[in-house]
């Protein structure tokens, strides 16, 4: 890898950056005006070969509110050169002249370690096939630290793909750097956490709890993940499946101070009665992730802001 | 709705805001430089579903033309979290953390109306399915009332498909808003204006004349505002159509205060030897857009400079 | 042609011109922060109807390092009016009512020839169907000049497809401006340049001399130029191209001081193992892409610094 600092994995992920980041989040949220011309002299690639409109709108603000510019590639896939034959080296080494810094989502895993090794500006990993989304799981962090003010010694509940889920993976693997966690993993039998993961959470002495009801989770717990249910899915497995379904009725059940989330996009799985209820955070959680991004922007390419984290 | 600032359909235009827009429209086109500043704080999401390069680059010239900063979605239904099952709702609520204001085109009726009944943020309708595209209106009365210094007491043609049309129909709508007003329908008979508007023009006494042929026209009217032919006729029909095709020698014979308008794209409905006469308006018409919008734009999201209005 | 200065053609190239636009181009490399608001007040459109990311970028960074504000159609043959039937001059019309300039790539050949004609805005053209791509030629020519200090006297070899190549076409034609070139054609019998260029190199005293081997080459040549193979060829047609491709091996017989170009993207006709060779000056080539787009704006629109030019 280069000498750049690039963001491209969660395996980045380190317990006093995470704390940093989170309280320049903190303060670009109350502050918004004194970062405003962070990045005013730089021009930042969007580079996705793979649409996502929520991610790249995310980033996309993040940017224009740090004052930098914007090249956009929306769908890499149906437009560039990557059509004539060209590989993930040859492309960055063209955008890195044209831009200051690459954020980029491509379908193939590790396209953008490949891209962070050899490029002479920042790669910020946006999603690389079924391999990492680590902004993802720094908004996901953020959201419960800045919720619960603490990420060692929580409970959580993640619910539903266990199996494929990208945002599930790097979640888990965030959750090793802290301390005392209890994962209940929620799931059918088909769509359970990979036994793969055994020895991760074992080494990192994650207590992890399977469980095939909502029913079985305490009612007191800190944090329950839902996500996404298929849309490809029978009829017969649809109606199985709705037993997972959060209503008003069942959020109500839990403690105050439990918090509802989601990465978002939803489509049945949390009942639209819940978006009022004070423990659905899903919508607050999607905008903390313009401010982790704004927090990991400044950290990346402002060298005064770095020094001064640094001292502090 | 909401109590933010949204505009989503011609049933909120008021004679003496229509004015006041038009005011300020001319004031910007006459001293652009004193509204370069307006939006210099705000980030606007073009949010089109529904892609339309006309519309969409009208609205981020005059966006970027008072300052404001662009996220862009140029294609949403190819791109988008709707894909995945995502409601407009829940988008709306995702964008609505990114900026300060949304310009949304989408296929669905009302789409625009359920985004603003939601939103946070002003939603701006740029057009929704067979529904309104209320900014088209304003321009097209813009248009006029630049030229005729007057929409009272008005006599206008409006030729070609006023069955399906909808920007025929909302500038119909629009026209209800003023008196004495004569409407000159011209169409074939598979194409007429549908007979649910007849309650409509009887309410606001708008006499209403139905035209075979564009001779029935008096040669000293006010307006002819030409549509386009539709692409997918067969050759029959286009021959039949071509009747209605406005050419040099036809425009020659009304007054020289006529205006001649079309919402553009054209096919051959128009001939191309018109555009030089000064009765073709519709590239001026087009180019109002642009103003009319910045107007539009600076109404609903300058405070400063409502308040001048009101005071005005 | 309207008195607007548009750049649609090679055949608008002078040698004095160049020399100027190379001056200006290295200016800007050294001193970038000059130049960071020549395009402040204006807003330029990419309106590609044909994709192309890489020129896109290139353009789009440089407006914005210029200070310059952005409308980008990405790809107008999905979105465009154009597929309601309208003609290239009517969208015209309609963009430079949006914007101050227009760069357009577009499929039909001489469709930018059309738009310089009636446009009240510059024109630029970035890729005309099999017609031109005159910024390529100047960056190619920039490319040429930065390292050789020379375009009279150089010897130069075009590998690969010599019959379809449109960088090729325009780049013999460009060469054409200058004395005493020696050109080296390299290719299979069936991509010879074709006979029709026979009387342009006799008009302007080019020798060109037909290979079929890069062993053919004096090892001292100024320039090799390679291009893309096809991608769609058969495996047996793959090998016997293969002679053509460039090898560490192959160009460390050259002299120190020959350079190796190629217009990107590429395949497999340079290796990669060749990118480390000081002689590789392809990703330097892109780049200049960039610096010699921003002194073509510059040029276009910026009036005190044409006079500056002019002065000196």
């Amino acid at each position: 890898m280069s000498t750049v600092k690039s963001f491209v994995s969660g395996s980045q992920f380190e317990r006093s950056k995470l704390l940093t980041l989170f309280t320049l989040a903190d303060d670009i949220k109350e502050h918004p005006k004194s970062y405003s011309n962070i990045l005013s002299s730089k021009i930042i690639t969007t580079l996705f070969f793979e649409p996502s409109t929520r991610t790249r709108l995310s980033f996309e603000s993040a940017i224009q509110r740090l004052g930098g510019h914007l090249l956009t590639v929306e769908n890499g896939e149906l437009n560039s050169s990557s059509n004539k034959g060209e590989s993930i080296a040859d492309t960055i080494r063209i955008v890195e002249g044209y831009s200051d810094g690459i954020i980029m989502r491509h379908k193939q895993t590790e396209a953008c370690q490949i891209a962070a090794s050899i490029s002479e500006v920042p790669i910020i990993n946006a999603g690389d096939g079924s391999g990492e989304h680590p902004t993802q799981s720094l908004l996901d962090l953020y959201t419960i630290h800045s919720y619960k003010k603490k990420l060692d010694n929580l409970s959580i509940a993640i619910i539903g793909d266990l199996k494929y889920g990208r945002t599930v993976h790097s979640l888990v693997h965030a959750l090793c750097l802290f301390e005392n966690i209890t994962i209940y993993g929620v799931s059918n039998e088909e769509f359970e956490l990979p036994t793969t993961y055994d020895s991760l959470l074992l080494k990192h002495k994650i207590k992890y709890i399977k469980c095939r009801s909502l029913d079985e989770l305490p009612l007191d717990i800190d944090v329950i993940y839902q996500t996404r249910l298929q849309n490809e899915r029978t009829e017969a497995e649809s109606i199985r499946d709705s037993i997972f379904v959060i209503t008003k009725k069942i959020i109500e059940k839990f403690s105050p101070t439990t918090i509802l989330m989601h990465p978002l996009p939803r489509n049945k799985e949390i009942d639209v009665a819940v978006d009022k209820d004070k423990r659905a955070v899903y919508f607050e959680q999607a905008k903390n992730g313009l401010y982790i991004r704004m927090a990991l922007l400044t950290y990346i390419f402002n060298e005064e802001e770095q020094e001064r984290l640094v001292i502090v």
